[in-house]
């Protein structure tokens, strides 16, 4: 991410900041932190790091000793860098960086450990999410960004085959884990940041089953949900498909109420539609299918620099689509000790309607073999 | 962990809740929930579960309808489990969870937004860290943890040859780290939960480096931090060695200077003395050797469930040790693209004085090749 990019949100940050009656954001090492400034630490902690953008658009970052050379690759003309060691800590500098403010946005997906020194710090201000700033900016996706998106979504497409392929009788989910990492690393070395779930048979019927050592057999149904990055941007995709024919004579025709369930909800989607609308379309599917019990997650989650970000389609959502969201569409089924199926894909509200990030799901149940 | 262990743990944080006048403390999946129930979830994120205890011993959990059954393995007698599923949200559960409660003590390491959710629905109450809970009753280990420790120290100590051995010329630091991997993985399947820093040549000079794809030379120094997990309690060493004989003339006496800080350092540990104390010990020997400002960062951390925690042997440090109390010494020296050494091993505060929990760092620095 260009420098230019990063000037470019942090001043629009300070102008909400301005419209909010914010007068101090701090963000630290995560997904707020990557879209405004590039920066990204793996090892973020105990440790305070953070960007304090004040309202007037000037800036400073909080940085442990150890982490200075990596924040001065991404500073900006004019910003300054506030080092703290562990003799110090880094409570004085939270303390200066916070003086006077009435109102002060903090990172959500920070420490809670951070957020309650500042109500000891300032037990006078107004302590708010930082979503309250960031989530507005962030969650309509520019032409840039989309780019980014699709060149995401191109990689994860690209390796279904070969996804599907990896579900073989004999092998583990964990060695189906292994390979499908290798094989988005070949596309990808981005590819290092790339979560996956591979959840066969019974395990199917999990809908956020950890990947485990159970190993596949003929008939079962597996689930492989994944995702990789590409210059930030992510991906995330699930397939459902079976290993040779399978076991369960009801598979396929759940397969095809979880399709249509996706494509529905699909065509719901455009500008002034409610998040609430699109989660419908494809419960009501499912529904007169009889299975309304056994769909018992959202519909979608937002996608940009996190895997699961602001829109959240869930049931009763009151919230607007606008041209540029970006969102999965990701119906499923689970019949408990029998098999899951669950098919997602990623969608972009257009001013017309709807645009494809990553391809549609396959119309049948794929088959490994 | 067995469920008595857990009941006895929980009924000392209600102990300590009614002293220091907390009336409901919620715990979410980390290092405080691990310890206090058996509980560990990884997709830890934007959905609230948490332990809910009050001051009178009763509790319940807040859990997403779909993690229920894993929730389930662990629960006590008595305790029940309030389910929210996305259609409803976590709000309204948590709102029960503190209604009427005058001080809420929240996890310090789960996400802000959930802090300032309590915030929200409670305004007039007072929020403070969970830790002032439970710091007082994790920071002191019983003989069955320190039984655990040493098993999971001596898992780390039985690698350290291979992971020496692992430094060879023409490897990657990543290859490095597989290999140290599946060494790991070889004593203990808990060694999927483990941890490693391979930083090679001037990388060795960062602290904090994350591995990279750096080629090791002949007469590289690589800094090898690692660690694992046996029965939910972990490991932490680091050893330095030289790929073949080191390259730059210092280095063996570099080496030298740090293993005589940690030795002083563990000399110094008894009860009574200060972290501060200890500190001292490993700085002193640096700074007369002349270099006080190629040691930034603090001599040790506590270890237990949790890879960094209470106490911090740090600089200026005035926490008292106490019988029980375990943490690293690990003092280290960086010459900006140069070289690196640190050296660390975990120790035991007892009666008498110190136990070592994993074996003293090799007295020379050790070759690979």
């Amino acid at each position: 991410m260009g420098k230019r990019i990063q000037e470019h949100r942090q001043n629009r940050a300070a102008a909400v900041m301005r419209e909010a009656g914010v007068d101090v954001l701090l963000l630290c090492p995560g997904a707020d932190l990557l879209y405004f400034t590039g920066f990204e630490h793996g090892h973020a902690g105990e440790r305070l790091l953070a960007l304090v953008l004040r309202r007037d658009g000037s800036s400073h970052w909080i940085v442990p000793a150890m982490n200075v050379p990596q924040v001065q690759r991404v500073l900006l003309p004019g910003q300054t860098i506030r080092g703290w060691d562990d003799a110090e800590w880094y409570v004085p500098a939270l303390s200066e960086a916070i003086a006077g403010a009435g109102t002060i946005a903090f990172d959500d997906d920070a420490r809670a450990g951070f957020a309650m020194d500042l109500l000891a710090l300032a037990p006078q201000a107004r302590l708010v999410r930082a979503s309250s700033v960031t989530r507005g900016i962030r969650i309509r996706k520019d032409k840039w960004e989309l780019d980014r998106l699709r060149d995401a979504g191109r990689t994860v497409d690209e390796t279904i085959p070969e996804a599907i392929g990896f579900c073989r009788p004999g092998v583990r989910e964990s060695d189906v884990d292994r390979e499908l990492r290798a094989a988005l690393l070949r596309r990808s070395p981005e590819s290092s940041v790339a979560f996956t779930i591979i959840a066969s048979g019974p395990n199917s019927a999990l809908p956020h089953h950890e990947t485990a050592d159970r190993v596949l057999e003929e008939g079962d149904v597996v689930v492989v949900d994944y995702g990789t990055r590409r210059q930030d941007y992510l991906s995330d995709v699930t397939v459902t498909c079976s290993v040779g024919a399978p076991r369960d004579a009801e598979v396929e025709y759940v397969y095809s109420v979880v399709r249509e369930a996706q494509q529905t909800a699909i065509e719901a989607v455009r500008p002034g539609v409610t998040t609430g609308e699109v989660d419908r379309a494809a419960r009501d599917v499912i529904e007169r299918a009889g299975y309304g019990p056994h769909f018992m997650h959202r519909t979608g989650h937002g996608l940009g620099v996190q895997g699961h970000e602001p829109p959240f389609i869930v049931p009763g959502g009151t919230e607007l689509l606008e041209e540029g969201m970006v969102f999965s569409i990701e119906p499923g089924i689970y019949l408990p000790g029998r098999f899951g199926v669950r098919l997602e894909m990623i969608v972009a509200v257009t001013k017309g309607g709807v645009d494809l990030v990553n391809a549609p799901s396959a119309d049948r149940m794929p088959r490994s073999a």
